[in-house]
């Protein structure tokens, strides 16, 4: 069934819109547009996949072309950026004069390339990326941001809008992948650290459970210290009071008593090999911030000389 | 000036302590008695760190000597493991019929080796790790973990409690230092992911602390699925539904992401191998909790041959 516009509609809000891939985040985007009564037409790969979207009133299209030709806006929420390329090649010329919106998971080089690709073939490009789990679209908890042509952000504001929160980072299509990469870095990198440390208790006999209880609200309340130190980090200079010590830092023992325990020290190892790297490079009574120097391979306005890292 | 207990006053209330080591924290311990009236003895290898203390009413010992024998409980707070060795050696006999309570950061082996060495010398011996830094010494923000002697646990309780919640994990003396480098290992991690996420976006020109706007509400989000991944990994089952996979978690494009912004990608390429060992092994369509399972090279219940880690 194919819910129609209503002509008397202001167009921005009833824009009809192509899902090309179905999974978790493809079938909660498609859903919410037909929740809000939006006209949409859906494919997937794997036709299966379309029946819970033509439940809800979706259009299941027979062919990547039926899909792309459906709609102004196609949406891409494939599984990787090969898949982009591996779909819409076949059907580049139909893309003329449509809005490509891409909210595949791509590096920021991948997003320009996709751009590139796309203005090649008059279309034009929006680029997203979503923070958020497929549970959180239409909830106001997740957001998405994106980047690329300014114009197709303007003009879909009402459509962007049903699924998060959006945030416009810049002409530059590659922006939001790298913004959304940054994030997830954090967040892996924390998930790990909470196994790291329940692999470790686990050892005295204490569940994962009995350590999230402890590790949950301990790590919340450090999220409150980032703000601080990236003032630090902005300001450049890590020499200032208040600030523990790369001295003082050195996980050498956290290391050692991780091998000890037979769990495997790599993720914390890693952390410690650039502490040590400022430490060796004479950095060693200035604040622990200065890992963030470690990271800088290139470009970097300290200038330390630290920048061989293998 | 030494505050004398009133010979009145209930003895577990009103013991004398002796702190050894007055570096931040050393100096918040011995400030937080000497405010709850209690008599404190100081040294530090350093002596002009002493007279902070001193105008709070410590009495400075010119020897560490004349400090062990100035009370019935001595507090170690030195830099390291091998500090408290070199402290406390020459003065061994007088340890006898003394409680030893080090707050010294150590690894779970070095604690359990100061429990025998003190145990050789007569000693009573608890194990502290302080989840606070100095300025939460005597609020209730701050949590001291502690382990070894159950008897001096129990009536140092009252002591105890004026520096920060207590938590007794037992009397392996090894355990407070466990649970405490397990909480900080998360930490860690968490602080670094913050840093390489903060040096990917320095290159599109954001600065940290636009980037630590977004990420300490994101992380401190996150934090509320541990409990859940906690439960996956004390079940032992990473087939569940609704888990993301290890598939979909595979981080080979923020690592090459990295790479291409010129950011040591070694932090969240640490978490990748992990995750690439996981789906080496066939688990790829399972969630990504099994990552737990990549840090347990040994005695791992999962048993999938996986603990080759370099």
């Amino acid at each position: 069934m194919v819910v129609m516009s209503e002509p008397t509609r202001n167009p921005a809000r009833s824009t009809d819109v192509t899902v090309l891939g179905l999974g978790a985040m493809g079938s909660a985007l498609a859903t919410a547009l037909l929740d809000a009564g939006r006209s949409v037409t859906v494919w997937n790969r794997t036709p299966g996949r379309a029946a819970q979207s033509v439940a809800r009133g979706a259009r299941a299209a027979g062919s990547v072309r039926e899909a792309v030709t459906a709609s102004p806006v196609v949406v891409t929420c494939l599984l990787r950026y090969p898949s982009i390329q591996e779909t819409l090649a076949p059907v580049a010329g139909e893309l003329r004069g449509r809005t490509l919106v891409n909210l595949t998971t791509t590096t920021p080089n991948e997003s320009r390339d996709l751009a590139v690709w796309a203005a090649g073939h008059g279309a034009d490009h929006l680029d997203g990326a979503i923070m958020a789990v497929p549970d959180m679209i239409r909830s106001r908890e997740g957001q998405i941001f994106y980047s690329g042509s300014r114009a197709a952000y303007d003009i879909l504001l009402p459509t962007l809008e049903i699924w998060a929160t959006s945030e416009f980072h810049g002409e530059d299509a590659g922006r939001a992948a790298l913004l959304d990469l940054a994030m997830l870095s954090g967040m892996y990198q924390m998930f790990t650290g909470f196994f790291h440390g329940a692999a470790m208790v686990a050892t005295m006999g204490m569940s994962a459970s009995e350590f999230a209880a402890r590790q949950a609200p301990f790590l919340s309340a450090m999220t409150h210290g980032l703000a601080g130190y990236a003032k630090v980090v902005d300001g450049g200079d890590h020499t200032g009071p208040g600030l523990q010590s790369l001295d003082f830092s050195d996980l050498s023992h956290l290391v050692r008593a991780s091998e000890e325990q037979g769990v495997d020290p790599a993720p914390i190892a890693a952390v410690q090999a650039l502490i040590s790297r400022q430490i060796a490079a004479g950095h060693g009574a200035e604040g622990f911030t200065r890992i963030y120097e470690s990271l800088r391979l290139v470009g970097s306005a300290a200038g330390s000389g630290e920048g061989d890292a293998a």
